[in-house]
């Protein structure tokens, strides 16, 4: 049967296909010779289902796309601070800024820029492999196959690379730099040649969108820490000086590539990646930003509405008979925040349970965050002084170590305890 | 009984009380006699339930906080593309920017900066009441209280105005001014004296994060529409020229106030809101900021992180009998967005139902985006293709209108008709 | 019998004739009436002729160039330094830094532009009499005559005048301003409403050309310090933001005015003014600046080829019998500076006097540089240690208090007694 | 005898020897050796005549100062239009700007920053030797010694050229570079590692201030026209970003070198040249620049004074009996500027000759300027129409193909004859 998603993404690329307005980059030769009509759009959940539709098998440069992995890889080598003391996070404002150094720290304003992305691929650790290297090995990672450098493609990015070679110059002449400049500028020029489709991208995106883990293989790539940093630059400098506009049309945090593909993500839920050849002149794929538009309207994936009500902690209340005592069953379910955790507390705190047993059901609880944490800690504390008896029912061990405000531990059953020591709802 | 979150904003306050750096501003006469250590903080969920700690019902006045709602206000009147037309959304990267148009636009930057909040404040419709009168009231349906002017800062801001008047001739002179100058900074400055606790913008901050709707009385205020486009200016240039380090840092769409207030949003769970009087450099609350940064931390409200997996759609599938037919039922949850009805897409397609009959049971349906619509109304013809009986259990009305693709009506049937028709399941 | 020099200037006028691009200042509307077509062109020397051609009877609004005598009054009111304090001497750079401050020192960058303009009519010093009164005063004695202003360009421009109390009031807030705004810019546009044909301009730039004395009645108006500061702020700043072009098409101090006037000014030499209301995209009178483009080129006037050598101080060296001795003469003429007089001590040094007796006849000397004072000094010490008999001739008392090194007095004749005691030559 | 000139510049070492603050450049470890105490002074006048004092003999690199010769060399290869194409005349107005290119043109700002230098250097042909030997040779035919390149600061530049080699790379990828970026750099280095005295650089200076003819050779080794392009541009743009500050303090077209040295020139009169290794934050020597406000202040440098009243081209009037004819006989003398001949002009059009004969002895007559000549032929026409018989005694030819305004001869007698002829006076 034929996923219907499917058929949305046909129509997305059905209904830009008047957009053939921009042109094919000419700054490098190679990306010059493609066909100007090639068009593609996929999409990866964060359970690494991919959806695409067009061109989705035709392999192009990942280019500037390569900048917020060889940025996550900068910082899982060194930590944040120390990047930090070397690329700032400032959208650059003009064009004309790629060129310049922020002023007041001498540091290229922000990873998303030349500048930035060559100082960034200098911090990249080399002691065992050039970072070209461990950058398409974390591709393949990502990709769950064996990614490429096309060595056409770096020929002619080596050929006209005087704009690079300029940065990196200049990069090592204020101390940014730490690699030798021709070396900087030929391993960054490999991290930009490696071959994608879609498909590739969109999972690279997802993997952002899922906090760092590959959804399908599971493995951790970067860490959660790490990922968020990186999401937050790709949504103030990921689309050149248009930031606000982006923001406000788009909203998603995105990266374009000169070949002619953008990637976006929504944290927790999607990464998606579009392709088509012919740039505007903020050098973004003309029909590729439109196409984002459109899946950004209607899949709601803008930041500042796809945030929607989280689901309630609580699922149901019911009361039981436990153990021939009468008992209050509260059933949780899914991520425990705070604002999904509030209406919890805003239960028991205003309407207490009258029974001696209370038990709390969190067989449906996925990830728990500290606050949530001390919030259930303290509520175990003024349950137990005033005379309940608290069971936890905790086969994921979300909880595994709690206890409550006075250090006391609690009791914990397993759902098929519970099961069988309640008799009747 | 006691909240655990009013807690948890105890040692919010208690954590951040080694910060007394920045000073009070003294640009306004009226706001430099104010208690410098006072300190609030103030979380509102989206169901309006709010949690405060510190000087909560301290009143201050609300200066720039106004003015992403005066934004609102302006583009409910006008439309977005008009208002798009006289104040622009990029992030204004320099301090000194604010003194200036907009180079090549002639437009002030964004509406955050006092340039863009003045040629705000002169779009606001004035026929019948002055936009300070119809701010006064906004802001009353917004913090459920009737709110009030202080008319000895108005006195205070008047007498230290120059800075706004330069402003106002300025935008005049570029014809970007809908006011004559003395006129819209007399109307701003009041828009600006307005008196507020924090658990009042924590209210007004929620409304925000609820879509436009007031948590507590359910009113739509702004359309979804206009707060989605006030928040993502919020998120660009609400908090001056360190964008990139707020979003990377804290994360969340804000805006700052002079007199020492923050508000922030976590689109579809929180508004919240901090005040302490000491200004750092940039004109943000010194101890504010850290707040904020602290319940974005320990919250999971930034915007990179908290946008988790939406629960799947698909809440439960089992097969009843239904009228003796063996039937697969599809409970449904939440907001049907792409990203939540892949679940069931992916279920469907891969495993397709083997029952004749085939209920979508959307009693727990909250919103229907419109790519949903099109991928039910997709799905519901294949399976009515394939011969199935496809069956809506439509109580909220979501699926309305609908038709699959073929413009064939589905058999609706309400929660109760389904429990009736059910045996066994 | 008629002039050649007039000629020349009819050749100006015919020679751009063929100029109508640009168009006539639609800001104000009272300019916005002139007739176009009017021009004309006037030359002053350092000794008050002047020379004009075309209508140069026809009278206009001085405009900015009023900048630079209001800038000479405030100088001259409270000395360089306590302006230099409020007004910086830097050229702008762009023409919408205009609107700002400088970032470093909040002072208006130059006070070529408006803000700083605004800023020095502030530093007027007006205890007894406005401001703008005795600027007419000062017109009224650059030009001899009773200057007046038009009091329908007034009005005009008040109205018309939200972008200067824009920058008046951005001016008061920083601290920069000393009179209230809107009293500053009533000020500020009387200053510039004043009406004057090119003969009086020329006049006036004649008279920074000589120094700061008025050709005509010799009295002295500037100091010659001020009017050297003034002349190199026009240098660097007077025609807005081609700055480099300016120097290099024209080379010389000069400024525009809105209603279609260019003053220049060649140190020590003249002064010209030129009028044609249509204005290019920088404000300045287009076939203005060919008018001065053309006089530049066609009189020699570029500063960096119009200092040609200064003669040579020494005028004639003959050996007479004076009182029966023999006796060198040395007839020196023109400016004592080092570069005239070095041909003075290159002569004594390398080929000394052989006669007992050193007459220097300063008769035809006109002004003596402290440099050439104390060359004197020592060369006169050096004549006496080796016995000769130096005599001043000195009618103008260049050298009133002359002493050499050793502080002896020489001896002094008048060009009478030279004459009588000297027999033969 | 010594001169008291040199005492003079004796005088400017003793007078800022107190100034020890600033560093020695460490840009280049070559530069960083040298010893920081090191100061000399250099004077030489449009004749050639040289005056020094202190260390007038150390030689050091000529760096920057080699910038307006490598500019004058390129327009004297291509024309001034031609390199305006490829780098333009605008002070950057900011430090930070000499990385990037004018954001409009594309081009290096001006020729004196070093991004414009290198551009410059590339424009400089070389089909038949290296650029930089071409320069060399210009250096010698300057200082008429054989100038040698340090070879030790060719090497240390090399080593730490990062930056230079940055900006070529940038200019190379605009198109602006006419030569391979490391080529380039290395011949922008050799031409700034010519080792110089201050001696020779006062030459150089003076070659520039006389016009473009070598003092003491007389070889003309630019043009006028490219001598008063160089000069405008070291007076717009000659020392870095504080170009309204030199002009208001010091006044004169200058540059400045990283080894510490400074040139000035005064267009028509003197040279100087400082040197002191101690640089301010502006990359200028901070006791040169000391000593250059010094010697424009004592010696009346400043181009805002230093411009004198032009003698009167009117040496003399007096009437003789030539031939047996009463005669009017004008002597001339200087150069004929249409502000030296307007006293001519101004004597015979108020008070005519009354003779039969009008005699112009121009036998001291300079340069005549192109004004002049039409002015004189003018007049001629008019005293020729009244009746008179015009006699030219024109030895140098001044005025060799004159004729008047129909196109008639005058009689021309030389000096001899004009004395022979002459009886009484």
């Amino acid at each position: 049967m034929r996923s219907p998603i499917r058929d949305y993404l046909d129509a997305v690329i059905r209904d830009t296909s008047d957009i053939t307005s921009g042109k094919v980059s000419d700054d490098i030769p190679e990306l010059a010779r493609v066909d100007p009509d090639l068009v593609a759009v996929s999409l990866s959940t964060v359970t690494g289902t991919v959806y695409s539709s067009g061109d989705h098998e035709h392999q192009f440069s990942i280019q500037s796309m390569s900048k917020p992995f060889a940025y996550a890889m900068a910082i899982e080598d060194h930590g944040l601070d120390e990047v930090l003391n070397h690329v700032g996070v400032e959208p650059s404002g003009d064009p004309f800024n790629e060129f310049s150094l922020d002023e007041r720290t001498a540091k290229p304003r922000n990873p998303m820029i030349n500048a930035g992305a060559i100082a960034t691929h200098g911090l990249i650790k080399s002691d065992h492999a050039p970072a070209s290297d461990r950058l398409m090995d974390l591709y393949s990672q990502l990709t769950q196959r064996n990614v490429e450098i096309d060595e056409s493609v770096v020929a002619s990015e080596m050929a006209a690379g005087d704009r690079n070679l300029g940065l990196a110059y200049l990069l090592s002449a204020a101390g940014a730099l730490h690699l030798n400049p021709p070396a900087a500028v030929a391993g960054y020029v490999r991290q930009c040649a490696a071959m994608m489709t879609v498909d590739d991208l969109a999972l690279m995106a997802a993997t952002l969108a899922n906090g760092g883990v590959q959804p399908n293989t599971g493995n951790r790539i970067f860490s959660r820490a790490t990922t968020k940093q990186v999401l937050s630059v790709m949504a103030s400098c990921g689309m050149y000086d248009a930031a606000g506009d982006w923001m406000t049309s788009v909203g998603i945090p995105a990266k374009s590539g000169v070949a002619g593909g953008i990637i976006g993500v929504l944290p927790g839920q999607i990464g998606v990646a579009v392709f088509s050849p012919r740039l505007d002149h903020h050098g973004n794929s003309e029909r590729g930003s439109e196409m984002m538009r459109l899946l950004s309207e209607n899949l709601g994936l803008h930041l500042m509405t796809a945030g929607r009500p989280a689901r309630s902690s609580l699922r149901e209340v019911h009361t039981a008979q436990v153990d021939d005592e009468a008992a209050t069953i509260y059933a949780l379910q899914g991520d425990l925040s705070l604002s999904s955790i509030e209406t919890l507390v805003h239960e028991i705190t205003t309407n207490p349970p009258q029974d001696p047993l209370v038990v709390f059901d969190m067989t449906r609880i996925d990830e728990v965050l500290q606050v949530a944490h001390e919030t259930a800690s303290s509520l175990a504390t003024t349950l137990i002084d005033q005379g309940h008896r608290v069971i936890f029912v905790d086969p994921t061990e979300a909880f595994a170590d709690f206890r409550d405000e006075e250090g006391r531990e609690v009791e914990r059953w397993s759902p098929e305890e519970l099961r069988e020591h309640t008799s009747g709802s």
